[in-house]
């Protein structure tokens, strides 16, 4: 999405050779007139798809799938997380992701109401890096025994490798912007798409 | 705000005598048409007061500060928690607010390059209660020396006397919702307003 790329290069940071900061648009400071022509263009991409209900993760994919949400007209579900291992609580689903940012091991967990076999869901993030969160999301739809619709996120660190494999298991991944390369001196280099 | 009243009525269900469990539609699933139109509601009350940044806080206010500031047309700031006490990081605004339901003392933070003295804020959350959060938020602003237009909060849990000390300092406080008595017996009673 160029409207996407041209912020990243206008107003991200690259620092060292793994972290690509967009706290100002994106992920602390939301540029909500953005956000929603982000929503507008994952909704264009999966409008077929017969989408029903959005899962994502707090809190930093909460205002992109909400966006989203707006076009397809359905409920977004965030999934909490939390530092225990186990709650032990009949009533969640529960998955696991390792966090290589904060290098902390987060218990992912949505309530079992909310998600069941009825659901087609799509899953929407900030960021796919090695795909720990949203292999975890997709973890939480399979045990629910809902249908997964596909996954969406806004910046994919393709060199990371975490998204390619989740498109070799089939699924339909739509990333906003897919970044082949970075570091603080070359900046930022998309993926031809 | 009658439509979230009625939506409280139906599907909110009250834990004790100070818990309100609304994770259907606000908190955990997010009910996006019911948060459009809050987020409209909330537009309506302070559209002449010349809002230019909306500042929450993660992870459960975010879905309807996005939402009202689609009709503001600006952008979103959403403070982060921390556990940990101080940063010691100049490029912050910290402050601290203790949780009653999770009973832990959460640092509150922003990143001091999102909000100066040129801003005029309105501050939105998905709860009041005690006023804690609210209370850390209006701290920040007045760190950062921006205005404040006022603050607004989905529902407020009127018999826990946050929002009226609130009221009583001056401050434009709009709830959609306020819980004069709550208890699983009879349920939730409003506010006249």
């Amino acid at each position: 999405m160029d409207l996407l790329k041209k912020k990243i290069l206008e107003e991200g940071r690259v620092i060292g050779d793994g972290v690509l900061k967009v706290d100002g648009f994106l992920n602390h400071q939301i540029d909500v007139d953005l956000v929603y022509k982000m929503g507008e263009s994952i909704y264009e991409h999966f409008k077929y798809k017969g989408v029903t209900k959005i899962l994502t993760i707090e809190a930093s994919g909460i205002g992109l799938a909400c966006m989203a949400a707006l076009f397809f007209k359905c409920k977004v579900l965030y999934a909490k997380k939390s530092a225990t291992t186990n709650l032990g609580n009949s009533d969640l689903y529960t998955s696991h992701a390792y966090s290589f940012t904060h290098q902390t091991q987060n218990t992912v967990l949505i309530s079992k109401k909310y998600l069941d076999k009825s659901e087609n869901v799509l899953i929407i993030d900030d960021f796919l890096a090695h795909g720990e969160a949203t292999n975890a999301l997709i973890d939480l739809v399979n045990q629910a025994g809902a249908k997964l619709a596909g996954v969406s996120v806004a910046i994919e660190k393709g060199f990371q490798g975490g998204g390619d494999k989740i498109r070799e298991s089939g699924i339909d991944l739509y990333s906003l912007a897919v970044i082949d390369k970075m570091n603080e001196t070359d900046g930022v280099t998309f993926r031809k798409m």
